[in-house]
């Protein structure tokens, strides 16, 4: 059978997948540091050449910011569904540096695992589909036909993907969008995400002398802006972990009764995250369980603080000013923008006269939820059955994919999350890996999802 | 008269002082920096070259940290008294750099004013107390016995300073201290400093997951560090802007009434330091005017803060530890090490189980108040009175040097706070400046102050 053949290939080919997602990976696409500007095109062009070399028509077109790469081919015909294949070439910044135990941009295998920035976020995602594509056509005609986004502005919020889904409607109009920026629970538990928090990431600066002060000859009579920072950031969560900005919880959907029991159902993990992340007691909101603090709650998180005298030893200045970067996931229906309207009105509230403030806004993303009861959701549950030898669990992210939402706004189609990092791969952190076997499954998911959709 | 042909020869050769000043500054003396190491040792040479220069046997003394340089000559006689002048060769970081107009290690004069790091605190002072010895030199045998001990660690809160004082104890025996470290009010309002504030300085650090993680992952589950240090610190005043350590005012001596109406007699400074501060209103403890804030409560600040993301742009990072440097200015009777005990009762007593925290103590100096009624005293009014042409007031000043209370304790003798440092010189920050007028009035304070207590 084709699917077998594609299958084997498949398998007989792991070397070459791997070295692909190596050389990938060696391109570092840090879309928010703009010394990386002429990376993030080399990143563009290295995607659109594995297209062409895959026998589709693509292009490298541009934005206000990084570039995207389109790509499609009909050669399934048009009897055959279209699916269209979305994923971002661009990666988190790889700070802290000194923590890394290999150099980010060098793929390095280490055990079952590969160490590189972007290794599970999302480069090997997208080598693993370019893979099985690749499979297919060496097996016999492919089931479906494909069309591609791959953008370079995810991981700063997706800024220009409305402005150019919208532009594109009629080139990117498919039956259903395969996003593959996901992952599964584990490596033996395979799952499928269904929801997504959405994303509203702050600047806030507080100001208070012009310049730098002595603190001895100062302190005591003016009021040190680093101090009402912290008072601002400290009074914006409650004694029971809600976030006090007023209305935050008005537009956020109660959880259903029986979406509560399916979440439920899931393994706990209470131990598996304890372990992983290092701490002795876990923390969150009052009344709900993890599942649900992560999938299905908002939060309000500090990325970022910075003020005075950072360097080694002491310096006894009262700081000028003083910065928080500052962040909010947010679930269906809040949106970004309301949240801003929530975090001024707090400021303006509780900010003290003896200092100016100023908030920017970094990036905004609508949370999202899918539908489970579609032919390409059923087509995906079979893949995962059938690679993975039990069905999927269903889950809701913690994370943010802003174009799964502008997919059903703009397109009118939902997303299938089909990808297969872990919850370990330190995204977003020093030393991000890609577990090789779940990599090698994850082609091979592909393969079965095309061939069961196009069946 | 000597006297006046030393101030003549003072106000003949003002651009020596002026180059011999250049020339100290240029040498980058940031004590606290380990990569400036070697400067540190050109500037104690430096010092040394001087006194030689002026006839003082020098040397060059070790300490476990930067070098202490000590001088003298008995050229007076032994009927004369001995002075011990006390100043230091290290100068404060220059950080944040950018905002300097000039080189901070390069002496720049604008108007009035000469900009370069130190120059003020305290190399200004110190080359205007050199300069006004050769002048008196000059004119003839010197009017009392001078005695020097300038050390290179008292931006860092001279560690070394108490056992080296002890060490050389015998070496060291005066009259009385000529503590050139100093300020005062205004160039037309001469004031003595007679109280000085102690220094506690710690570097707070807060560990929450073992490393960075994906905020929308985790967020809502794990406890952000940054989050935990803001609350403690923002719960360490109250809303009377009380310090809320426990214990941290017992010890507070009081303000007597007299002492009250004395320093209310002071000019008010409010609308100066509004102005030069820039804030649009002043803040402080209820219950106290200015300058009972800044010279005899003590206070708490927030002298650095750092976590997580703070580069350009957005990094949905939940942080893995967050850090803060605090220092406390302390008054009479409060101690360094009692104050450590109340920030750790006041960290066990309120950090939660779900992070870690260690504090590390960077400087400790005790709080000093001198008397106001002996000859030396008396000298320096007078000095201060002819040179101005009014009588100093009395202050006490919010800053701390650490070595006056280590004099009273260890040698047995008050300082004289004779320094011309203005409030607005930027000491500890960009910009740092001497005014010019009163550097060479200085020069000729000391030369009167000399000649004052030989009398």
């Amino acid at each position: 059978m084709t699917i077998d053949q594609a299958l084997q290939y498949a398998q007989a080919h792991r070397s070459r997948w791997l070295d692909r997602l190596g050389e990938f990976v060696g391109i570092p696409t840090v879309s928010t540091a703009s010394e990386h500007a002429n990376d993030m095109v080399r990143g563009a062009q290295w995607v659109a050449n594995q297209l062409s070399q895959l026998g589709f028509a693509s292009e490298i077109a541009r934005t206000s910011g990084h570039p995207v790469v389109l790509a499609e081919s009909t050669a399934a015909g048009k009897g055959a569904p279209t699916v269209l294949v979305y994923g971002h070439y661009d990666v988190q910044p790889p700070d802290p540096i000194g923590e890394w135990r290999s150099p980010p941009f060098e793929a390095t295998i280490r055990g079952e695992d590969l160490f590189a920035r972007g290794a599970s976020d999302m480069k090997g995602q997208l080598v693993a589909q370019l893979s099985a594509v690749e499979a297919m056509q060496k097996a016999g005609p492919l089931p479906v036909n494909f069309k591609y986004l791959v953008e370079g502005e995810e991981e700063v919020g997706s800024p220009n993907m409305p402005s150019f889904v919208q532009a594109h409607h009629e080139r990117l109009h498919c039956d259903v969008v395969l996003n593959v920026d996901s992952m599964i629970l584990g490596p033996a538990l395979p799952s499928i995400v269904y929801g997504l928090r959405g994303l509203a990431y702050f600047e806030l600066r507080v100001f208070g002398p012009s310049h730098d002060l002595h603190s001895g000859q100062f302190g005591g009579v003016i009021q040190n802006p680093a101090q009402v920072l912290c008072e601002l950031l400290a009074g914006m969560h409650d004694s029971q972990g809600r976030v006090t900005l007023p209305g935050f919880y008005d537009k956020v959907r109660p959880l259903e009764p029986e979406e509560r029991e399916a979440l439920a159902q899931l393994p706990n993990r209470d131990e598996e995250v304890r372990s992983f992340t290092g701490v002795s007691q876990m923390w969150g909101e009052k009344g709900f369980t993890l599942a649900e603090r992560i999938g299905a709650r908002p939060t309000l998180e500090i990325n970022g603080l910075l003020s005075g005298f950072t360097g080694e030893g002491s310096k006894t200045v009262l700081p000028a000013k003083a910065m928080a970067k500052i962040s909010m996931r947010l679930v269906p229906d809040q949106t970004p923008e309301e949240v801003h309207e929530q975090l001024l009105k707090y400021l303006k509230e509780r900010a003290p006269n003896t200092v100016k403030w100023e908030v920017t806004s970094l990036a905004g993303t609508t949370p999202a939820v899918v539908r489970r009861n579609t032919p390409a959701m059923q087509a995906a549950v079979t893949a995962l059955t059938q690679t993975f030898g039990r069905p999927p669990v269903f889950t809701r992210e913690g994370g943010s994919v802003p174009v799964v939402s502008l997919m059903q706004t703009l397109l009118g189609r939902d997303s299938i999350l089909l990808g297969f990092g872990l919850p370990n791969d330190n995204l977003h952190a020093p030393n991000e890996k890609l577990h090789l076997p779940n990599f090698y499954r994850g082609i091979e998911c592909y393969i079965r999802f095309a061939y069961a959709l196009g069946a």
